[in-house]
């Protein structure tokens, strides 16, 4: 299935973000990740759990009106209720013991910065120190953010995004309306930074006080001559991307930029698969300069929604029409898609090393 | 296809409620029976009559605009008009001549209590003595009924509405939030009444006055001590199940109850298959007490109705992820689930049965 | 598939109307021509254009915001710029050439009435001398005609109304609260004239002064005794077919009739495939009197819309049911089917040679 070459698109061993740290609480929330659903909410004590969201009693979304009791979660069908961590089925009420021999899937979940992370793979395998630092992100100390964004049930594979994200020579045009700095993206020049460990694209450009400077850092700020500044695209993995607006190197050739004054601001691009035609696109921006400047916040969100939305609008676009008109055949590929190229490849072997996996640990006797 | 072990899951040589009798009248009404597009209707006598509901000329609905012509109908695209009886094409108006030959497909319909049942199956087996009678039912001398609830179209295969009403367990939570004496059908112990005609799930219970009491039988009414009192479910077939509120045997120990007050009450749910996705699910109470009393009725039709929804939700919310996540492999059974599971197997050898009969008289040329 | 003998039901090599001239502009249109994302757009001289609506870069549709440059289309996903007749790719913004060898597919258009009629087969063969003239549809000198309709995306495979179209018998009956001048479509006879390029259906009728004369000719033009008319069916091909209202010979026995007073009316229908289960329907009246009276084109539209949407809400109903209930096995044909059977035979014939076309030049080595 188009960009990769087999039915499966999915990467299962890899940290997801589920939620947003504020959508859950005591009233469970049904999502799907990867073709499961999944129920996520708080226990009592406020800690995030996640299970395979259907009873198997009758199969009824544990979800709708279900009641969260210590760990556990209660069915709201015939009161079934199962712990959140090793998934026992612990209260069948309408008979006095419970079954020992039955678990539920539970799902290993991690509460970082303004994200419930998830892991829908194989549990012996999830580690927790993979999931990026809050410091690496942008979350950390010196940082503020935005409310976070969560767009669910995106009618889009999941890569549709993520090959949006790679190449930014998109915003001159898609965005092209939303600021007349975006053109600029269109011809500058481009570098990959490529360990086994990181992905960077670097996009190093000069420029003189603009539109964006003057939102972003406020017009009595205004310098004269240029700026050297970058744009910064880090993929961490299928499932989260940062972008940057503005990484300013050095102002009218003085290289000590005060960061308070001309941040840094990253964009979070978390995508989730949902199934091979649907996703979730969580986000937020973080930056490290007018920190507790609401007023700010409050004029930048409409703007990064809006921007957010016309990639969903394409995406949605691209996908109906390869649902209605099939896959694409060929692809006419430009010098910039390399990053996107190359990420494609990335998770193609990592999409084939669990094939590869999966079919090791089939039993011999499985019939295909 | 859950829960049967093969695609097919219909039962078709049984009774089914096509529609309320106040329903249909001269203009032609469609519904989906067991995956057959019917067209019911009255004759201009009155009489219920069903046919299959596309013209045969052009597959036009006989039900869009088409006109009652005595027992006939006539279809609106081009004229064609079919016996309601027979299914002989009567006229082409195009035409002088109509031809000898065809027969529409026309069904077998009894018109009853509150009902017009069908006969989806082979015409030669339908024996309209099997239609449980009225009195049987409920709806003969000396009771009441409310006027009758037609949900058409639900989006769930027609065993989770059996299944649901096979166990009551479920009132405790499903429709915990509509009477707190819904609890005590947890835990109250079953037993089942099952010959070859008859399956009855019975729960002896015990109870002072309360709010049911209260609701059904008037403040004016209240009694001291204890009532003893059944829940009745009656499997009917797979298309027909009575459940009840408080049939109640004595009250404070005194075996001679007043029906007339202390009445009996009849929840009807005839389901009746659509596609293998949905249903229809009909349903009326009908009582022995309070006979006249219009202001019962309307206080009590919201309430019924209510909790009739919160079925229907519970049964659309669990197709909707069985169709999106796949059917159920394995399912965690309690003890309550006793009645469903036998009702299960019956309906079960009721489908081989007719499986079997289909093969028998399969011509031997047919290629499969 | 209905009512051909094998899935394909398209002619590919014919002229189809793809949109009215009114519908395109320098805003590109996107629309399904037989399974294919065409866009349509005027060339900054006005030209109308069509090529294949998704960018081969990455598949976004470039009718989406696309921007009309000269000749070419221009991607709102990242510039790439397609010429519209060659369909070369002559701009990536990113980059400082353009890719030499590829070639986006474009269509062969024509505008011509109130149409741009567009050939979706193989180019070699579209022959624009093949779209009937404007004189022979009625288009042409002394003729006038309403605003066109466009109706898209209507969810019915395009034979429903073809088939429509070749037996007015319906009209009684669908039309038939329409004009009480329908009845006698339904008895009255028919003849065929069919040659290799030519297919007519003739309804010779007599009739007095009636509504239809009342509404189309005026009241102070009223006549004593009968008119001699015809109604003339003409099938241009798959995807166009005129019909009309009175063709009048002679009037109360004079043959010379004033078609300024008495005039001749066609209307006009382009039915054209978009998928398997719809299609679009276009379509006008063109008249030969009362050429300027906007005041009977305003009180002539809404009848005209009103009978065309009787026809689609009838094809879209017979198709919904094919869909979920499966093609009609039988056809119960009655004589007035003769045209529309023969039709179907033509078009058949032309799947056939389409078909039989394609084998010839598939490669040996292809597998099937």
């Amino acid at each position: 299935m188009h960009p990769f070459k087999d039915k499966n698109i999915f990467v299962r061993n890899a940290w997801y973000v589920g939620c947003s740290t504020e959508e859950i609480g005591s009233k469970p929330l049904e999502r799907v990740i990867l073709n499961e659903p999944v129920v996520f909410y708080r226990s009592e004590a406020g800690v995030a759990m996640a299970m395979y969201g259907l009873c198997p009693h009758r199969a009824y979304p544990l979800a709708l009106q279900g009641r969260v009791v210590g760990n556990a979660l209660r069915c709201n069908y015939h009161g079934f209720t199962f712990d959140g961590r090793t998934g026992a089925c612990i209260l069948i009420p309408s008979q006095p013991a419970a079954p020992s021999n039955y678990r539920q899937k539970t799902y290993k979940v991690v509460e970082r910065g303004p994200w419930i992370w998830i892991w829908p793979g194989d549990p012996a395998l999830a580690d927790e120190r993979e999931i990026p630092s809050s410091e690496m992100l942008g979350f950390g100390e010196g940082w503020t953010y935005l409310r976070p964004f969560a767009f669910t049930g995106i009618k889009a594979r999941y890569m549709l995004l993520v090959e949006n994200l790679m190449d930014l020579t998109h915003l001159g045009y898609l965005h092209g309306d939303m600021s007349s700095d975006f053109e600029i993206y269109v011809t500058s020049p481009l570098e990959i930074i490529e360990t086994e460990d990181t992905f960077k694209v670097v996009r190093p450009m000069r420029q003189g006080w603009s539109e964006t400077h003057d939102v972003m850092f406020k017009p009595e700020n205004r310098f004269e001559g240029l700026s050297d500044f970058a744009s910064i695209t880090t993929y961490y993995g299928p499932g989260y991307i940062t972008t940057t607006s503005h990484i300013t190197h050095a102002i009218d050739s003085l290289p000590t930029v005060d960061k308070t004054v001309y941040g840094d601001v990253y964009f979070h691009h978390a995508v989730t698969p949902a199934t091979e035609h649907s996703c979730h696109y969580f986000g937020t921006s973080s930056r490290t300069h007018r920190l507790d400047d609401r007023a700010f916040d409050e004029a930048f969100y409409p703007f990064d929604a809006a921007v957010r939305q016309q990639d969903i609008v394409a995406a949605e676009a691209i996908e109906a029409r390869m649902i209605q008109f099939g896959e694409p055949r060929t692809e006419l590929m430009a010098k910039a898609d390399i990053a996107a190229a190359r990420i494609r490849r990335r998770i193609q072997r990592a999409i084939d090393a669990e094939t590869a996996e999966a079919r090791v640990h089939q039993p011999v006797a499985a019939a295909f």
